[in-house]
């Protein structure tokens, strides 16, 4: 069976996120995928990127540098536990799942630090082992989130812009970095503003698609497919 | 004389971004400027968006709502100390200078969860005021930033895609939504893999500029000046 982590941020079991959530380790546990689940904010997980992340001496004490040092860090092994705990767990993957709520056109600050302090130089890629020959190739992700705008504020045209504008940071900067391909992202709007049985049909959806996900094909992460 | 509030993401004083900004306060002191520093790391600035931004009752305790729980706490006056202390920087800044090594296309975690917490609704933005009519207009910001990619990374047609494409989260999504103007960004490209005199360079570069810095324009925040 095919190996799914799901990164998820929110504080609320309730939410639509958490149920968005529970949905995929239903129906991805239904398939027999094995699924595992980081709850960022159930484990207060740590977003900033600091001198605790390695453990022991420093390369360079007198100056930090925090990506020499984690680099470092990640080959002799002396990366903090929470961080070698979540590599073991992105290793083992075959899909990636981030689930959030959009916060400011991006990610939760509490993911990002999941980005920023889990994909170590080494591990996740390597000058110039990068976007297609990134470290983590022949793994998947996909970019699960609900907004506060509607569709319309994030059509092109639209005040907010076309939504793909705002996902080149995370898919292309981030994922495509590290070599791996990202599925078509999964986006509710503006679930506060509809009734509880719209809700109802986007928790649908989601286990709808995730029935046919693994036939689904990458999409084309180049800057055409973005802003055309 | 003008207020100047820099926010500061950078683990180490040594580091070029702290130089930038020393810089940035010797240069604008020089000119009168009243110079504000929030030094993130120095802060231990919490970046998650939690219940604890909510001093004493929530609106709704058995669904938590981080949004309208914030909004709501702002009304009453009942964010956390920190938040409010920050949005009174931000209020009395003219403007707001964001100074950061770009971690994964973005700014570093703790300084998402400074824009995450900080910029809450009915202080920033109320919708519909946002974008032009935002909370905050009448003031300028400027995303002062290195990278680790080098220049030719991030031209057009560059493996990282034009440079432009990421700000716009930060710029549009972020500043331009809470009304603030933007003046273009400062970028230096690369300075691990300069020479010290390149980087002195850059230090004097900056200097330059923010003797003008109050004759700029602001850029035309619109889809063309980022995607063209």
């Amino acid at each position: 069976g095919r190996k799914v982590l799901i990164v998820y941020a929110h504080q609320e079991p309730k939410s639509l996120n958490g149920s968005l959530k529970s949905v995929a380790v239903e129906e991805l546990g239904k398939q027999g995928c094995s699924v595992t689940v980081s709850d960022l904010y159930a484990m207060q997980f740590e977003p900033r990127a600091t001198r605790n992340d390695i453990v022991g001496c420093l390369l360079n004490s007198e100056q930090f540098n925090y990506g020499v040092e984690a680099r470092e860090a990640y080959k002799r092994g002396n990366l903090s536990d929470d961080l070698i705990e979540e590599q073991k767990k992105v290793q083992e993957a075959d899909l990636l799942i981030f689930q959030f709520p959009l916060y400011w056109f991006s990610m939760p600050a509490i993911m990002k630090g999941w980005m920023d302090r889990v994909l170590v130089e080494g591990f996740a890629h390597k000058f110039p082992d990068c976007y297609d020959s990134g470290l983590l190739k022949d793994k998947l992700a996909l970019f699960s989130f609900t907004t506060g705008g509607s569709r319309e504020m994030y059509a092109q045209g639209g005040i907010s812009g076309d939504i793909r504008y705002l996902l080149w940071p995370m898919q292309h900067g981030i994922m495509h970095y590290c070599g791996v391909k990202v599925l078509a992202p999964h986006i509710c709007f503006a679930p506060e503003y509809v009734s509880e049985e719209k809700r109802k049909e986007m928790l649908l959806a989601w286990a709808q698609r995730l029935k046919t996900l693994w036939k689904e094909e990458p999409v084309n992460c180049s800057p055409e497919w973005y802003f055309k």
